[in-house]
């Protein structure tokens, strides 16, 4: 399969992991939290268990065990568990949706702004995330993510890598599906972008799960079209 | 019913005519097309046929007469008929989907992009139009507008003044509706937005259809939240 940059039209990212690190952000945000409440805590497995009920949910949808809910629905069923679980007693409704929305708030890789920004002069560039509408356009005020679109599997009524969140956003944008290239730290959101016709682009994330978690894969395999170490050698190999 | 500003926490906007001189826009493009082909003829009547047709597409969509085809499409339409109309013949297919695309390459009024930058500081601020989402995201890069989120009536297979419309752009962002002002500088679309619970504001325009055209409305009626002449006043009055 013969791969000419200059077929790629647009670009559109994951977004929890790939472009902004959850897990450091959501530890400082909880650690905050359980300091301001005199609450110790393994706060890092509170991260990893809060995603998880993400990764589940998103599953469970997609694999119509559940009607369609939104990241931020999802976000909160997890929290109310673990607040029981982590003892973080005493926050007004208020308090509680405030940290919920701390996934509203995570902060961007350090060279995703740079590299995003040098790519956008080319390409028209969005997210292609399971993470709500909402829940996205905040992170991007938040964080200065500089997206011309904002895609969501909401828009599809599922999650990737149902078929339907690839296809929907190349037509959404109407542009073949060979025209759009996928690009995640994830090989699984890759293959499923790969397998109805989307472009590939890999770009390494090496601590998304914490230093030296042998979870975050570090090279991309060889049906990936593009691939690379930093947003900044990403942007240049898409000649930008 | 009163109204306090500080409840609205997105801005979402009409597009043709209210951000963008679509008639100015279209007439520049197709004149040159004519002076291209040696051909005479009254670019305002090609333009205001041209847009015709997608007002009456979008209506048959909306009253469920046709099934939902985009802008793109409806534009393409119509501009088959109106080249054999006018004359224009011997373009090529690749020249005739670049004039229809001249949807996509529609100035911004001169004082859109100053407001809108300065409201994005304070409020979420996006599209909600019925062009297709592509059109839209080309427009926006094509005119520097700073929309945080691109939304269509495409999002809801439907177009304004479709409730589905407003109701699904509120969801979408996670808001309630009462949260999410229509900008707009027609009348109908923003009494369909009010009628279902979100907050109005008007911007006239008073050249939309060409110098003392007595079609575009100058004024806002009492049931409007919020209204200006100018993209800055309305900025102004939205406190930013």
């Amino acid at each position: 399969m013969s791969f000419n940059v200059s077929q790629v039209k647009a670009l559109v990212y994951d977004v929890f992991g790939t472009v902004v690190d959850w897990r450091g952000s959501i530890i400082r945000e909880v650690s905050t939290v359980g300091e301001r409440l005199g609450v110790e805590g393994d706060w890092e497995r509170f991260a990893d268990r809060w995603r998880a009920g993400y990764t589940e949910g998103t599953r469970d949808v997609r694999e119509g065990h559940r009607s369609f809910i939104t990241a931020d629905e999802m976000h909160r069923e997890r929290l109310d568990i673990l607040i029981d679980e982590f003892g973080l007693t005493g926050m007004s409704e208020g308090e509680i949706d405030h940290l919920n929305k701390a996934w509203h708030r995570l902060d961007p890789w350090p060279d995703a702004v740079e590299g995003l920004t040098r790519l956008r002069s080319k390409y028209v560039i969005g997210t292609l995330s399971n993470g709500n509408v909402g829940l996205l356009v905040n992170m991007a005020k938040h964080g200065g993510l500089p997206w011309d679109v904002v895609l969501s599997g909401q828009n599809f009524g599922t999650y990737k890598q149902d078929p339907k969140v690839y296809l929907g956003a190349a037509d959404l944008l109407g542009l073949a599906p060979g025209e759009v290239m996928m690009c995640a730290a994830h090989l699984n959101d890759l293959h499923g972008a790969a397998a109805v016709g989307l472009r590939t682009g890999f770009i390494a994330r090496s601590t998304e799960f914490g230093e030296g978690n042998p979870k975050a894969e570090l090279v991309a395999d060889d049906s990936i079209d593009v691939s690379a170490d930093t947003y900044i050698e990403f942007a240049e190999k898409m000649g930008t």
